[in-house]
């Protein structure tokens, strides 16, 4: 088998078979016939192929010696041939036909029609030396559409190697920071098509440079997934989002259909595909699907969760045997909550925060090492941690100004907690923590831990014991560290081993559906399968609220690995 | 239920259930709900909604009060939604919200984002009286692809009536005249372009006019079938035909997709579909197919015959259990054959001729009634029946110079009859049957005999008896007259009521597929089960054929309703 060819995956080796008389199948049905016997069971309905293709195929499969690498897709409905390359040239003998001469075999001796014979180039294939050809790579791309930040990763579609990285700003933040103000902006007369320039061109940009930074062609890229929430995948395929936003809440799709790239916009192989992962609902987009995929909840025999702490708190537990999501604005206690914890991951900003108890050293690792210049979200899990177990704050979360001494200064009445003084900030400025950030912070934690407790204990009827693993996945959730999270009482106080930090989920379950056929089947059916429930932020919600918002908790039972503070 | 929606055919009124709080399904997602509801068992695997219509879906269905006509076509693989149209107007309270402006309803009150609120226009529709719309309608053209000429029918998708009909020469024959001259045309570079281009061209101006003739407009054209023989569909689509007639004969494809109209060219609706019939193989045709659909052969419990008198004789024997086919170049006995056996049906061509055995005066009939300028293959049919009936040409076919008397004149030492002197003739010049057009006749009726005796006895194991209905398709075929074909031995002698003659049925079946849903999966029902065999020329056939030459046959027991003639 020809490296370039593992036999499986989106690209396939092929051999047709050869037409002879008797037997007066067209050539494109023998091209499925060979297409489908390579696929074997997974071939399912059978092999679209697109009309684009048809239009040189009997010469191309006869230069060819009926021989041809396979660029393919899996459809929700069906597999789709994109395109049909030459074989790879292991020896010397087939080449591609020029485009503009198919008539490269030499013609049958008992055509009549011999007029303006001149116009008709004869060739002989079969003897002529032909150079190899360096077969051109075939490439996919695979994006994360997140609503702040896009990452497009490149891979290689024979290998399923990845290539290379890139990430970039939304390009739609000009228009407004967050999901509400780019639907709203939407939704005025030629505000979609705005939008969805906006993102296409910066998409085809960067892919550009990411394509220059490893020498290959966007021309070359013939599949491209993507994942976002359901407002930024609407936004991506230009169609309309503002009834996301309006009561009841409605998309106006659950699943994109698989789109011919150029279609939108997408500037790689003309006869490119691009397709967006579907959504359960407004508030339940295709990157949370993407990361269940991508961390296999759905094929976990022991109950698994995940959670994506981005913008809201989104969390899926289950097996292969269910599913249960919820996701969404979790009500008052997560509003401003976790989304605002901090400012975004940068150069400068503190990831992680470390407090001698005794001598009240504070220690903090800052991003790329530049002097510090403010407090991303992990950072803050940190400090409150380390203030916490160094007992400079209550269980209530609030400042012990006796064991803070110094460390504490009033900001217009507040007490607030200098964690990099001026002289060493990168700002001019100290970089403090004041109670109200803290306050906020002490909600978020709640809210999560309340949240988990819901989705895990009162609706699954598991224990936190009873995960197998649990999965953080999101930009945010990749810097958290866990100790932190269960020290104040943020994440459940289960074996740390059970952690693991997923990373790009989002990124990785579109990179994952270029890499392995099977995949969109998976996603179908987690879509399907999955339970999705609203949180009724209720009375008794409000009192599972109310005990998360203790360091670590009322119930000190609940977290007994955490040590008791010296306050 | 509205005149304008059936309930059956490509056109069906929907209503979508609307979205509530704790059913977040999106509105794509229950418009195919909506859809697969309507359509019922028929509905298969689901309803493909194309991208195009989910940009305005969601405005579209409020505005309609989520109401809506639905254009269809069934695909190979599934249903597919072409367009949304507004409902019918029966009461004036729902319109199409204008494109440009989709915010017709007004804006919940929770939305945050009020920024340029003057861009944003308010309106009510709910109570402002609308005036009612006149719906436009929703329109389809069947075509029939000939080598020679192409129709059009014009038909309204909602009723199935048919609006209209043109006709017009198949503009590709300033490139040649026969299938093999444009095919080695398409090979030569930019042939195949220029060749898909003159048809297209010549179509979209048909249509443009059919269309201006019944007060209508193209781009209410919704879907475009058509049938032809395999070379004119590939040529139509321009995909490669060379491989068509070269051995071994192996079509591009046999089945075509359904296609964009648009992308093909055709100028109609900018969402409209085109669907060309799926062939065989090289020499049998979606024309051939369009008609077995046409003559419901492929639902008769009692077999049946359609034979496709054109430039091949195309013969499909066969009822709801089985079908076999039998079609392309006969040999050297239809070789120049039935093709050339007169002109072309036009004005002043005798298309039907009566001898008076007494008096043998000769009448003719010609089309239009024009004066006489040529003779077209009924009228052969016809002349050579009266001839023999009255007894001027022998068993051999030869002219009985003695019976013919002065009517005989020699040409070129040739004996030729005169059908009409030239005193009363359109052209100037005595027009005459000679002993060489006679001939070919002779050979022409021989081998349809033949080959209609080599697939119902020798292939099917019938006798002529057991077909129940005998159908003559094509526009050849529809002119002759059965009693004159089975006088001379062409046709065989079964009861004339058996006879039918189905006028053009390629573009028949290419309506009827505008018309019944249920059409597509019988055409790919025909395809799959039809036994297709390739006419074998051998000694058996040579002998069967020689019994055939002789009027009307060696075997005068197989012709008992022939009266003996005079001779």
């Amino acid at each position: 088998m020809s490296p370039n060819c593992p036999g499986s995956g989106f690209v396939r080796c092929i051999e047709i078979e050869k037409p002879v008389l008797g037997n007066n199948t067209a050539d494109a049905q023998r091209l499925e016939q060979a297409l489908k016997k390579e696929l074997g069971n997974e071939a399912g309905s059978g092999v679209k192929i697109p009309w684009c293709l048809l239009k040189t195929l009997p010469s191309f499969l006869r230069a060819w010696d009926h021989k041809a690498r396979a660029v393919l897709f899996k459809d929700c409905q069906s597999w789709r041939l994109v395109d049909l390359l030459p074989p790879n040239l292991m020896e010397p003998e087939q080449t591609e036909p020029e485009q503009t001469e198919p008539d490269q075999t030499e013609p049958d001796q008992t055509e009549p029609d011999q007029t303006e014979p001149d116009q008709i180039k004869l060739k002989q294939t079969k003897s002529d030396p032909i150079e190899p050809v360096q077969p051109r790579p075939v490439l996919g791309a695979a994006m994360d559409i997140g609503t702040t930040r896009i990452v497009i990763m490149l891979l290689d579609l024979e290998s399923g190697r990845a290539l290379g990285e890139i990430g970039f700003d939304n390009p739609q933040a000009v228009i407004g920071p967050d999901v509400l103000a780019r639907i709203h902006h939407s939704h005025k007369p030629g505000g979609g098509d705005q939008l969805q320039g906006l993102v296409v061109d910066g998409v085809n940009s960067n892919l550009a440079r990411l394509c220059r930074e490893n020498n290959c062609d966007t021309k070359d890229i013939y599949l491209v997934t993507g994942a976002g929430n359901t407002a930024m995948t609407h936004l991506f395929l230009g169609i309309e989002a503002f009834e996301i936003i309006r009561e009841p809440y409605i998309p106006c799709t659950n699943i994109p259909d698989t789109l011919k790239a150029k279609e939108v916009g997408l500037d790689i192989h003309d006869k490119g595909l691009l397709f967006l992962f579907p959504n359960i609902g407004s508030y339940f987009g295709g990157d949370l699907i993407a990361g269940i995929l991508f961390a296999d909840l759905d094929k976990s025999s022991e109950p698994c969760l995940m959670v994506d702490v981005g913008t809201n708190a989104e969390i899926v537990v289950g097996s292969r045997d269910w599913l249960i999501a919820c996701a969404g604005a979790a009500g008052p206690a997560l509003e401003g909550g976790v989304s605002k914890m901090g400012m975004t991951a940068g150069p400068g900003v503190i990831d992680r925060v470390t407090i001698d108890p005794s001598s009240q050293r504070v220690d903090v690792h800052t991003i790329e090492e530049k002097k510090p210049v403010g407090i991303c979200g992990s950072g803050m899990i940190d400090l409150a941690a380390a203030l916490f177990l160094s007992g400079m704050i209550d269980i209530r979360g609030k400042f012990i100004k006796e064991v803070c001494n110094n460390l504490l200064v009033d900001i217009n009445d507040i007490p607030s907690f200098v964690l990099v003084d001026k002289a060493d900030s990168g700002t001019g400025r100290d970089i403090v923590l004041s109670q109200v950030d803290l306050n906020s912070l002490t909600s978020s934690k709640a809210a999560m831990y309340t949240i988990l407790e819901v989705i895990v204990k009162n609706t699954s009827g598991l224990e936190f014991e009873d995960l197998e693993r649990f999965y953080v996945a999101g930009t945010f959730g990749s810097f958290i560290n866990p100790v932190s999270a269960i020290s104040i009482g943020m994440l459940p106080d289960i074996d740390r081993s059970r952690f693991k930090v997923l990373g790009n989920s989002s990124l990785g379950g579109a990179a994952l559906l270029l890499r392995d056929p099977l995949a969109f089947d998976r996603i179908m059916e987690i879509r399907q399968s999955i339970t999705y429930i609203e949180l009724n932020v209720n009375q008794e919600f409000m009192n599972m609220f109310s005990g998360a918002k203790f360091y670590p908790h009322t119930d000190r039972a609940r977290f007994p690995s955490v040590p008791i503070n010296s306050a």
